[in-house]
């Protein structure tokens, strides 16, 4: 055979790709199995028994066993990563991410992205900031089609090529109608004589405005990252590619694979879990997030809640909203004996949870 | 805003927390999806056909795929830890698990304990063992309920607070009506034609009381423990919490994350599996069983079975009861090159194995 | 109890057992569960949304989520693995393996051998070379009974006893009839709609013979091969005990675990996966492949498909096969700093994959 010719793929966009109010419709999709479900749920040690136990979750109204919100989005978010954040640098901030519909295993979620914003950097000129508000669906096509999630993030992109010019600018984000999905409260129902399934102390009523609860449990990550990253359908490099990192450590941090932000989101929320979330229906909004220090294979990671407010869910007497900032940390050695507290995240976040008055 | 008023919840319960006669309805209950089902049954390479093959186990009378016992007992055992063991130093003995309704994938599994006994150390003023009998029943007021794994364990416990009174005292199990469901032997089928899918020379007949079997096969345990606790809703920290043990090594054996009991347990049954119980229908009870040395990751586990005695099963001469005590154990390294052997599980075992005669 | 008889059970065959003409019909069988599904699906980052979304691949004409082609194989070929390679040495060629029917999540494989060849060694009398043809099926003596799956592999197996006369001799393969099961094209499908969501340059045009495609993505391996190759059913304990490794390193290489075959092969399948498979709707044959170095953990797996040739599909306008070479490597670091390519894997593949004409 004559000599081959070498090609080699571009993956991902790179700053000078981006052009505001431009919509990228992702590849790929993903339906929920049992499989994904499982690894999911469990990893992050959640306990709200509507993810846990289909005959509690069927009796306050949903289909059987509903995706924790944490599964729900990092299902979404992955779907975005190979067009807006494979060449990124960092995830700077998650803006105004909305649930709406409930997401069951045999679901599909689909995702399309538009490009709200395009920044250059004035001292970095290799990067960039790009804005983009992504929206999920369910079921395309078919009489369950619903929308899943929606949300805003910033991202941190590189430039291909330094000398290329971009496509600088704002645009206003569309208005996406994204209600949560609640089951109704029917009060025929014997509520109580499921109550003993999550914790007593989790209604509406229990929390406190101005209080911090040191969420009692840590867990340890390990390279067990890399599985549940592919497993997602994250593409991005930093999380599974040791020789790329091995050939030019001081590039990136710690020398070392940097676990997908994705992972400890979701395990901040599983540990407040709880203490916060045993009884709530669903998760509101998360205004605003951001990751505040890597997590690698063999951190251990914490969360902490305030609770920073309390308002009515309107219509809905039986419920009610508990607005929290949840914070991850991890613990990073020094001297022998000496460790030093590390926030590693932050989301502000309100949760719907019952109120005992109509379900205890 | 003004200074946050600091909580911490109390998670588990103290030796001084149990009282003699008091009931658990323990939180979360599990529903088994494909995924769990997955894991539990592989890791631990157990290789009879009714937990591989549907076609099997429907042919034999089942629904479908029949969860091993030991992933039953996982999911039943697991929902106690909570409240019962969260807290306690060493799980010192399984006592009379006694197998019912066989578990399949959809089935959801809720689990309550009673308290038996409490008793405290008189040498070690911080502990005391705590008996409590556990029963586990699948799909609660649904057609299907049914009791699907009683039994007892034995628990040494911590004191909260040193000076805390104990409700010191014992009573009697309740009787709990937990008979093993087998399948009815329809002589019309034709058995013979699967009988290629299970191992040949393990029959009931095939046993002879005295002699012991070296399981052929060992599987080393990596850092997957703590996914796999995390999977089963295992809340216990020194699984999963490495930073805990780091800050106070000397406290804890080894200095390291021990693995989950239920995880060389299952695994023990697993790799027994292709010479014990590939034939089997189902297991009867486990008498009595105890861990008697840590595991960790790194260890490679193997097994061994001492055939105690065999008996009929009444009203089955199709079936025979194989009496068993299942040996697990590791190795460890001393000098160069020198291994010492150590016992880690004990569990004397009653399996109901099909006959040759009847089967074959 | 009187002294105790210690029996240890054989596992697999040896070079002595073997007899061309032979068939054996394997254990076990295996129900492709969601569990399964999501683990072997996600770790090798295959792309192709037929295994992904099940909307896309109902609108293609398959009934829901496909089992890529690879993990049809590893169903498959572990199934042979006690019976045939657990005493191997070495698996030495891939040949002729070509696939029939799809498999679904619910669907059962079983696994018949027959043995053609055997042969000693005439340098190395402990070792010789096996070469079998095995033949997976679904769901036998059901409505919807195929072949998946048919295969040849030569193997280098161990003798048990190097005095044994072993039975030398060639026969012919069966001929087994496996076409490839495609779905119909049916013109009136807007399957433009769902374009996005693979790749748009891996159509059948897109692809020039005399060239060779460098992947874009490397994936870590870690330990997770241990519980991945358990979930397969796969016995072979140079994959899983290292106890056994320990005790005599130089015997094996690197003396470490290494890494069962099948893991690499599907991951060299999955990291071309965008570049070659992502508009695939079927793997038509692998003509021959081989392993060419051990992977342990800690090893980055690379790919690259060079492509040899394109040909019609007799009655098939809408589609075509490339005839590819994939080839899999890894990096070893020699001094610091340098490292030495390795290639790990080879595989002549012929590829069903869709014309831009018929389906954009």
């Amino acid at each position: 055979m004559s000599r081959l010719q070498i090609l080699r793929k571009q993956t991902g966009h790179f700053l000078e790709d981006f052009v505001p109010g431009q919509l990228y419709r992702h590849k790929l999709g993903k339906t929920v199995t049992e499989g994904l479900f499982a690894a999911f749920t469990e990893f992050a040690m959640s306990t709200n028994p509507l993810s846990k136990n289909a005959r509690y979750a069927r009796a306050f109204g949903f289909d059987g066993l509903v995706c924790p919100p944490g599964l729900a989005m990092l299902v979404a978010f992955s779907q975005t990563v190979e067009d807006v954040s494979e060449n990124a640098r960092a995830n700077l901030e998650y803006v105004d991410m909305r649930f709406g519909a409930p997401v069951y295993v045999g679901d599909t979620i689909e995702v399309e992205t538009r490009v709200l914003g395009v920044r250059t950097s004035a001292s970095r000129p290799n990067l960039g900031i790009v804005h983009v508000q992504s929206t999920a669906r369910k079921n395309l096509g078919e009489p369950g089609e619903a929308i899943v999630l929606t949300w805003q993030r910033k991202v941190q992109v590189y430039k291909n090529d330094e000398a290329a010019e971009t496509h600088a600018g704002e645009i206003a984000p569309d208005a996406v109608d994204c209600p949560l999905w609640l089951p109704p409260h029917q009060p025929g129902r014997d509520y109580k004589r499921l109550a003993h399934l999550s914790n007593a102390d989790t209604y509406f009523e229990d929390f406190e405005p101005g209080t911090r609860i040191e969420h009692s449990r840590g867990r340890t990550m390990t390279s067990e990252h890399i599985a549940l990253t592919a497993m997602l359908d994250n593409t991005s490099q930093v999380h599974c590619n040791q020789f790329m990192i091995d050939q030019d450590p001081a590039q990136y941090v710690g020398g070392q694979l940097i676990i997908f932000g994705g992972i400890p989101f979701v395990l901040c929320l599983g540990l407040s879990c709880p203490d916060i979330a045993d009884n709530a229906l669903g998760d509101l909004v998360y205004k605003t997030g951001r990751h505040t220090a890597p997590l690698f294979a063999g951190d251990t990671v914490f969360a902490a809640t305030e609770i920073l407010g309390k308002r009515e869910l309107p219509g809905r007497p039986d419920l009610g909203v508990v607005e929290t900032r949840l914070f991850g940390h991890k613990f990073v050695r020094k001297e022998a004996g000496s460790f030093e507290k590390v926030q590693i995240f932050e989301l502000d976040r309100d949760v719907v949870v019952k109120r005992r008055s109509h379900y205890l």
